[in-house]
């Protein structure tokens, strides 16, 4: 099940605001009506204010939600919810593109914070 | 012929402000002139207020079309009625493409209430 | 020759704001200087207030341009005209992209009305 | 050598506003300090005052670079000079997109007036 | 190690604002954790004031962090402080985009100044 | 249901071989299994012997599979059998491309007679 | 763990010859050595003898995997042999295709009888 | 009309066997039924024997098809014979690719003399 | 240095003749004149005979060659010559596909034994 | 004017069989009719027997066509018999491609020696 525990942080490197995108390809969580498996992507960008999210622990994060059981919808925001709690960023944005189940593509967008 | 019965909704997992896409590709109605069949896809973008749309049900309202004899431009303002009749959301966009008729290739775009 | 009166328009089927986009890809006129034949495609988009325009009497007004001699500038300019004063739309927007005469592609882009 | 007396205009067909692009793929000079010859596109946008640039003297203009040697930026910042002093126009932008030398492909930007 | 001093400059060509993007496809660091080599590109944009920067040299500057191990939020704000001191633009952007480390792809931007 | 009878032929122009290709982007039929519509292309290649298919009834024979429910096998191998039985040709090649079902995409092809 | 007793056939709708193929896109297992999912697509040719694969019982067997750890030469010759046991084909190939383990990726094609 | 007078030719500059392509993307031509333009492009490759086409008599021919009404096979045999006629090349083939009329994509090929 | 000690092996999973293709994007090497380093993709294509190349000591044989000066056409033959004395292939390809250096991209193939 | 003297080449690293392409993006040459100058690429594959062709001396000898006056089929073979007198290969191909003149896009190629 998913577990933010699993997420590490590390120190900006510089005071000075910048961005940061991470892309991955491969989540993979199951239909909870179905029971069948779905496939997406997870796009994280945010900025940074005194924490940067570590790249293994987030893929680990990632696959902890193989087996879970959730709708497209509240996925995004349970990610959206334990990534801003782990880093308190800036500004953040979590964006989930899946593959077609019923001939239908979805792409679910929760942010948190305001752009600067 | 379109049916808004068809639809089916469910509550959406978070309080705050998040946004949603459904991109269906294999649209099909008919030229009310002619009676040769129309084809094309349908791009919903909506951000949620209390309710989501349901997946399946939005693929069985889509196929409803199947026989319908209706103008690209009145398609899509009925679709947009029906979802925001049924969903009320805080802000939604249709998008209808369609492939080429007489080798000019359309695309109409109709909205409800304002995006934030 | 262009003929305006080809074009027909029908009721829109909606009292509130929306988008229509028709790109045709087929376009052929003559250089008014060397009497070859130049090739494009031209992209309306426009809000309509009362009227739409007519699918088939576009594709007809089109290929009035067939034997035309006209500069790029001026046939952008007249199909502009021609449009506005066949719809009066909210807003109207038409380019046209050319396919290279000596090296260099062109794309001409006329608006009217302002966009909401 | 680079040679604005090439470049002829013609009455701009329209009162009103409208914006033109001309893309050149094909354009050559030389770079100063090696000789060897550097390759790119020049792309020209521009909202045309009361006179239009001539597509065949354009492209004489831009070959009289054959045998030029100049850094990138001051064949963009010539270009766009010559330009705007021939034409006059409301607006006007020159990008140029150099193939790459060293590994590092650039592109340069050089504007004129304000965009309305 | 990196080496801001193999960075060259010329005088701007022009007083007249305009803007200059070089992209390096081919960078390469190394992964402090693991010790393996990372690879990316790296995208600069810059409006110049006095200065512009020297392709060649630019380059070489790229070259000496070959065998640097650092993150990739380090690196990409470390080449932002060494370009902005050697050049003192009127506004810079520097963007690293990564190829995947364990399935993820990673972009970072920071920028000094203000776009004009 | 598919009617062959809508078939036309008309006298090859050339008593010499050549090849002939008609891409079909819009066939639609119906799984025999669930009822919902399954979308996907026709490719038809031959070599004519004495006659030729006529476009316009051959996309009027596609439309007569629009209500038929078949399996994609079986769909396939009856447009093969009644164009080879229509047009005689020398050579006959139908390909058959479908829009994935349940996350499988699948591509069907069936010949009549040996290419050349 | 993979079970070939998933899968089902139904009988060759035509006595001719003709080729079929079925592109999964969403096949997972898991490294055998580090635990993490590997992600990849299964493309399935094959002319039938007697017998066609039932689609829906095929995506079942494929996410039979989802669990099975074993090397990408492995599943591929295991999935193989199970198509081929239950089929028996004419002809018969099975390529995977692997996103990247590493920065390398992998393609493994097994086939089972003659193309004719 | 079709007129092959307008074809000229230069004496080949090698003995030894070398192989040309020329690629027209803008010939079109109408359609004999329905009198609607038709369009295209003509790809002709060849061997040549002791005479090479010109390429600027290779374009007024093809012109010279414009207000031509033929069915596309027709067209193809037509372009074949004219340009075998004329060159007498060790081996010549003709494809003509049209956009798409009623939604099906056409493809001819008509050749002449053996490849080496 | 080049370091085939580092290769390793697993016996193949199949008695039956099979393929396998990895493909490496990210190799480089130096060029022994100008010491500037060389970035390119490396393709193995290989039909086992009895021993499978492992992965993970593939791609630490790669990175070998990081500080490695050596042309093009070497570095092919000596991947080809490494890998055939290790795994003793029924067949093997090595393709070595190069970015621009001086305008010129390039690509080298080598092979050992030959494709049934 | 082409220089072959520009020519220099190196031993072949290795005595087996391999195959070497080098494509130049960056060819230009003038039409001997118009002066207009023409571009395109030039793409050599070649397997080598004693000798391989030095990269650097290759780009030198392509820049010397520059200002030369020639037709496209007479260039193709003047490079073809450069190269083979330079080389002696076992086997060579030289194709080049040419950006349109008067809308039509040319490839001529041509061969020395038999391809194993």
């Amino acid at each position: 099940m998913p577990d933010p525990a699993l997420l590490e942080t590390f120190e900006s490197p510089s005071q000075q605001s910048f961005y940061i995108e991470h892309v991955h390809e491969e989540f993979t969580s199951v239909c909870p009506i179905t029971g069948h498996p779905d496939f997406g992507r997870v796009i994280l960008r945010y900025e940074p204010a005194e924490l940067c999210i570590e790249l293994k622990s987030l893929k680990l994060y990632y696959q902890s939600f193989r087996n879970e059981g959730a709708f497209y919808e509240a996925v995004t925001n349970r990610i959206r919810d334990d990534l801003r709690d782990c880093m308190k960023p800036s500004w953040m944005e979590v964006t989930t593109e899946w593959k077609g189940r019923g001939g239908i593509r979805s792409t679910i967008t929760a942010t948190a914070g305001e752009e600067m």
